[in-house]
Order: C-alpha cells, then structure tokens, then sequence
C-alpha cells in the first residue's frame, strides 16, 4: 500500500532504535490501565494523529517539489511556516496525551518512576520550546 | 519514480497556484542576471536545499511510522523538535538566498518594488519567528 | 537619574489581579505538603528565579537605553535575543517545579481537580512554545 | 521602596560596549541620507520602540513582583509568554527598518558593505528565530 518513499536507512533505524516493548508507558505500574490506553498516552488520538501527519507529509513533499520547480522563495517560507506550525500542534496534541496518562499515572504512583517521568517530561517541552 | 504518496489534492493546488511566471524574482529588473540565478534567489544551493528536504520527508514519514507502531510518546516528540529545527535550517538558507539576490537586487533598483519586496521579506520573517 | 519607571498602574493592577489566594497550587489537598512550599510549586527555586529575574530586568532596560542612544540595531536584536531566551529558561524552571509539586499533587489525588490541572498545564504549554 | 535595581555593572558595560559610532548604520556611505535617519534605521519609530519597552519593562518587573509574591506559578508563566511576544514584535518592528534603511542602502551601494550587512541581518534574524 505505501510504497517505499522517502525512507533513508538511518531514519529507520532511528525509528527502531526508538521503538520499546509493549508496556504502557514504558513502565510496569501500568498494567492495570485498560486496553484501549495500552503502549503509550495517545490512544484515543491516534487516528487524528496520523490523518494530521500524513496531511503533513504532503506538505513537505510539496516543500520539495517547489524548490525543484523554482517557485519562488517567500511562497516556499510560507509553506514551510504552515508545516512547522502544524508539526508543533501534532507535538502539543501527543504531549497533552502524554501529561494525561502516562505522567498522571507515574505520579498517582510516586517515587523515582514519577520523578523520572517528569524529568523526561520537562526535558521534552524543552526541546520543543526550543525547536 | 517517485510513487504517488502522500499528495492531496489540496496541496498539489497550491503549490501550484504559488508557482510563479519565470522571470526571476519576480521583477523585471532581474533580466540581466545570469542564467544560474534565474528564477530564483536560491539556484546555488538548489541540490542542497533538496538534499536536506528529501531527508526531513523521510524524518517526517518516520513520524507517522512512529505513532502507527505506538512508539513511546517521549521518542515521537524528540524527533518532531528535530524534524522542526531541520525545517527552520532550511527556511533560513532559503531566506539568506532571497537577501542576497532578489532583496538586494530589488533594493539596488530603488522605488516601489524595492518597497514592496523588503515588506514581503518581512512578513516572511514574521510568520516564521511566529511558527 | 533614573525615575520610578517600570511601574504603569496597569501593570501593578494585573499583578494584584493574578494573586491567587493561599493555598498550595490552588487546590484543597495540598495542606498536608509543609511550609517551605506552600503558596506554589517554585519555593525551592525562588531566591535562584528572582536572582535571574533581576538579571533579564537589567537586560531588558539595557535595550531601552540602547534605543534611547541610538544603538546600531544588529546590536539591540541581538540583546533581544539574549533576552527572550533568558526568559524563557525562567518559564521553563517554573513550568518543571509546577509540574513536579502542583501537577503532580492533584494528579496523586486525581478527580476533577487532576484534569483541570493537567489541562491548565497544557495550556500554558501552548502558550510558551508559540511565545 | 525599589532602590536603584536593574542595572547591574554588567549590562552597563555590555551596552557600553555594543554602542557604536556616530555614523547610520555604520558605514560610510550613508553620510547622504537626511538628519532623520542618522545613527540607525528606525529613527521614524524610535518614540513607538521606547513606549513599548517601557511597557516591556513594566511586564519584565511585574513578573519578578509575582515571584516574590508567591503567586502561582501559571499566572507567570503567562506573563513570561506575553513579555517574549511583546520583546519579539520590539525585534521585528527593529528588523523591518533595519533592513528597509540600512541593508536596503548598503545593497544599493553594493560590493563587499552590501555582503556584510546582509550577513549580518541573516545572523541576526537566524538568533531571533532560535530564541
């Protein structure tokens, strides 16, 4: 169904190397969660999630497709504004899902796991502020 | 080639209307440039600028990879904060370009279209400090 | 020499208007946490926030005077570079303290209280990474 | 009740330091334009920039205020988020007549000036976009 586009080999092994075993929030007081929250924080979005990023997929590859047909640059700066603005809303989306299940729940359990999550919470919003 | 992924119809219309005639810069004035520089303001580093883009399609693509597979919230978010620095390198190359050929060019002439180019220029820089 | 600038009556008017009243985070179920952090989630960072709050007020009337003298402005962009970034460290040590006395706290409780933490949280999120 | 507070040495010295000489845009060949634009390009907004970083001024010292107040930690965070967009939109107003005046006049004049001043405004702009 989805050919093999744009795909260089170190993006895939990055996407694996990120890739963890199937716990709820990579952490064991998840069990108890129910099915439809398992992996991870985003369930209930994910759908949504994945109609956005291919919406920006094509965005990007627009991006590509102007500079190869010489559009002009301020119409390309333009695109390329929209699709970050798109990317940080997706960001936002998966954050709040994450803050929601995954950190709510290390920290209605406590101790290092919770400390832990917020560390990685907060190194993450970092990251996207400053991105 | 080049499969026919991710390419909404909405997309392709507008990169489409944002095509431009082919004089360079838009502008008239442009004429006596030499034909490396035609169109554009970003022909020198054309082959950079989609070697770069092709790379952050496949950054992109592998987001979307990501939330498919449930990959742990945290590690997507990492790589959108990347795929967004990624994409504000590019814009800023491409801004540097437009500078240095089409703005100075215009700015050389004087009058209106240098007005009207150096407002363009900023309301490029302002949607992109905003995105 | 300099008078009681920075104080605009509307400015002091917000201020009063965003105290809150005195308990911890806002929220009922903090008065068990002790009195090093009562009020909010940055009393272990205050003295080292203020120190640095102190510092951006100095940066930021540095660009005023600079302005006023005419400063050449590359310069002045360059303070307000160093400034915005200066304050958004500010927000970010906040933001990683809320998270991990308030937010963490009514998430422990969970409930209503939980969520309207979590979203507010969320929200202030949004606001910074657009900032 | 505030006694002397932001201005510690430092920024005195820095802004010292950034200070220029007495020519526009600090190149030579601007002595031809007219007395309202010398030293700098935003002459015509130089009143406008002052107000507005008075009223920054104001926010920045607010923010310190509500620190040392105790006031909770949301409420900061957004004041932080409005303090940057006002610094950022001081920036843009700066840029824009930096680049209609002085860049514009160096780009007219051409040669080794103009490529200064046009990285000069890249690097600029590349901080403002990173902060």
């Amino acid at each position: 169904m989805k050919p093999q586009h744009n795909n260089p080999s170190n993006i895939t092994e990055h996407t694996v190397e990120t890739q963890r075993d199937d716990t709820t929030c990579r952490t064991e007081h998840s069990t108890n969660m129910d099915a439809r929250t398992r992996h991870h924080g985003y369930a209930k979005d994910k759908k949504r999630l994945i109609t956005r990023m291919r919406r920006i997929e094509g965005q990007v590859h627009a991006i590509t497709r102007m500079i190869e047909t010489d559009t002009y640059c301020i119409d390309i700066l333009t695109q390329i504004s929209a699709s970050n603005s798109a990317l940080k809303s997706v960001a936002l989306l998966l954050l709040e899902d994450h803050l929601d299940t995954c950190v709510a729940s290390a920290a209605a359990e406590g101790g290092p796991v919770a400390d832990e999550k917020m560390d990685e919470a907060i190194a993450a919003i970092t990251r996207l502020v400053k991105s």
